[in-house]
């Protein structure tokens, strides 16, 4: 009796383990990148992992340090800038999770800030021998296109998933 | 004792599920309108809540469906919007709860994103049959006014209380 | 054996309500300097405590306290105003914590809300008898300069020392 207690226990507290890690893997994000830690933001990533943000696909390490050691990300931090994410909505499936999330890019423009992007994020995630890594970020600007749309629609499938199991 | 230590654990643990459920529940409210997915944006009210906004005053999933409908709100996403909803302080009192955060909406103009509303919001859950459920969301403008101050105030109440009991 | 899992179980979620209650305490912040919550806010630190912020340095409650009701705060507050904080990357050390997030100041004009500060914040708090309270919150604009580039920065070494650590 008490070892199916015990057994449950691990179980649900091994879950909110997940999200936590997964929730604080996200919100260093815009500090690793604002303070442009160019390898411990690609670190987030699985080595073999992908950000796909508009114009722009970053495959494997080297192209995300690259990208923050960039005349254009430099340009930015020297300018003042904030990456800021939204709380993500996280739903774990065994080793594998799906984030979503909004981010905002805010620059420094005289004295004030100008919201230059608003993005959808949606997180493929995966478990491995170092935790929780990011197998693919899709980004794409809120622009009323449907791309980002699709992104963020993800919340509506994920919730019914949920609903269904629970 | 094991007994005793396994009860309280049982209890600790549904308190942070609870916690982690109702800032999932938030966290869903963005992409999903943002997405269009009006009924499954409604879906995060009980059948009879409200969702009670300055001048407009939702009640019941049929009229937030229809908000999420209405040409003003396919407006925002054709021209490319973001509901962004802070990190929530979350107080869970057995089947009910009070969350608090602020919200933003940013809506694009050009290539850049304007803050159009800045808003305080006041939510009353609760837990039924398809787990939490939001009962009311207040949320008001935060134009200097006495009513957005005084949803925003509640927490000083809430961790007054909390510190009493803890 | 039940007694080791009961153990570790316990610690493990112990950990979680840290930060659980970490996190709660930042999301508390904005609703309560943006409500006029003065000896709220300011309770949030411990007496001792410090926020250093750019130009000004608070030095205990009283300082703190007496900031929420300057006419500066005040003026901001009656003219609708957001202290909105990104959610926190939070590290848990046996009685001490690191919390680092992003914030913004969003500041009503005409009907629009404008960015006046986007900062980089560095927490460390600790847990006494009343629980969890800040010892000093080190906020800087981020501006371009270096002393906001190194408040963020610590998520690369707090990351570093976890992967060894875990």
């Amino acid at each position: 009796m008490n070892e199916d207690r015990l057994a449950a226990l691990e179980a649900r507290l091994s879950r909110l383990e997940d999200e936590r890690d997964i929730a604080q893997l996200i919100a260093a994000y815009g500090p690793l990148v604002d303070s442009g830690s160019a390898e411990e933001a690609a670190d987030l990533w699985a080595p073999e992992g992908v950000y796909d943000v508009d114009a722009a696909y970053l495959d494997g390490h080297h192209q995300i340090t690259e990208m923050v050691r960039s005349e254009a990300h430099q340009g930015l931090i020297h300018r003042g800038c904030a990456h800021l994410l939204g709380p993500p909505h996280v739903t774990v499936d065994g080793d594998e999770a799906i984030a979503v999330c909004h981010s905002l890019l805010l620059v420094r423009v005289e004295s004030r800030y100008v919201v230059q992007r608003a993005t959808a994020n949606y997180w493929r995630l995966r478990r491995g021998h170092q935790g929780w890594k990011v197998q693919t970020r899709t980004s794409r600007l809120l622009d009323g296109g449907l791309e980002s749309r699709a992104l963020l629609a993800a919340v509506a499938d994920l919730n019914r998933s949920a609903d269904s199991a629970g």
